[in-house]
């Protein structure tokens, strides 16, 4: 797996949210979690259930006792917070961030996210220790989000930068997307049956008609079985 | 409020998840949710708690008895899968998907996405009623994602892709960043001040040390009040 930053709670509270933490992480193919002063204790059978597996499937929570020591290797240090601080400081948005967070881990670098605790989020002097701020776009009027879902947003931003998905793609099974050819086969022989079946009242209107009729298939992308299922349709309706 | 799209909840099985769905959705600005045949009953008290106020901070529940009732004055409808179903169907990725919403409702349409019950997810039939797929690209060895995180990544595409602001800011308070004269006088202070304490040994490499001192300030974005600061250093060591 290529190297992703790390997430690092401050003083969680629930074991509950960091089993969610580890889920959402691993979702988004993060694995280094760092853990410092969980309120409840180390390990947590409660965190252990929400994690979904995660803690067996790839994810590795370390222990710390400061912030200072579970930030120590790493060369770029974002603190997450919902508002501003009044401190003079580098502000991303999660997008932002994370175009920084692969920019850096290509030059080798090690990077890692601070997430405060549940109620307060993070103190000043752990914002103090980070490089740069990530302040997540939200609805300025019920901008609170949980701890697992702040951490899933961040982690999702860093991986789909990294993922070469495209945007758009047709599913189309084991078929093909129909050629012209293929295509215009169907079309004729539905004008040409029509025709046979008087669809085409004038004479001066068929021109028109045939184009449009033409149009509402080939506006639209079709498969090979898709105009074979066409094919059957119009065979029988024509049926005696 | 700008349109955005409805999320229609398919016999969501939890009453918490309905309430983690709402407040994922109104933390992104999205407030049509649609309900179709919850498990336990709707309303709901778990829901309410769980949604941590968005059904009174604007998430207006509604409930339906069919996925086509519940779908039926969209026009663009969108089903989330986590893998494809052995349909032919355009098959978007939660940017690409949105990127297509945003669209739409500039063309006065009707938007909605389709999320399945926690356990087993969409089933074909309503799968079938929509006009295409969401699979939003996670880690392919732990794809699970529970059902409001699902409903939060799709959201947050949304409202990034509507939302102006800069992927960087600095926030500089109430002072400016300092422009190059404020710049240079500190430097030119810092290294004549370092000079009348025998800073330089040797005159021949002063014009390369100056140039140094001078690079390790230039290279970084400074404000006036942390310029301030910086004489105030200089002033403080050199105090008898």
């Amino acid at each position: 797996m290529t190297p992703s930053p790390s997430i690092i709670l401050i003083n969680p509270q629930l074991g509950e949210n960091i089993g969610m933490v580890a889920r959402a992480m691993l979702n988004c193919g993060l694995t280094d979690l760092r853990i410092v002063n969980p309120r409840d204790g180390w390990p947590s059978d409660r965190a252990n259930a929400a994690s979904s597996g995660a803690f067996t499937s790839g994810v590795t929570p370390t222990l710390y006792t400061s912030t200072a020591d579970a930030t120590k290797d790493l060369h770029f240090t974002l603190a997450t917070t919902a508002r501003p601080r009044g401190m003079i400081k580098d502000v991303y948005t999660a997008n932002g961030a994370m175009e920084q967070a692969h920019q850096k881990i290509t030059e080798k670098q090690n990077v890692g996210i601070l997430f405060g605790a549940e109620r307060t989020g993070l103190e000043n002097e752990d914002i103090a220790l980070a490089n740069a701020i990530i302040t997540i776009p939200l609805n300025s009027e019920f901008w609170s989000l949980n701890l697992a879902q702040a951490v899933l947003l961040v982690s999702y931003e860093f991986h789909t930068q990294g993922d070469t998905t495209p945007s758009h793609q047709i599913h189309t099974g084991k078929t093909d997307i129909a050629n012209s050819d293929t295509l215009n086969l169907f079309t004729t022989r539905m004008i040409d049956t029509l025709s046979s079946h008087d669809f085409f009242k004038s004479e001066e209107h068929r021109p028109t008609m045939e184009r449009s009729l033409t149009n509402l298939f080939t506006r639209h992308e079709w498969t090979d079985q898709e105009i074979k299922t066409l094919h059957g349709i119009i065979s029988a309706f024509i049926k005696k």
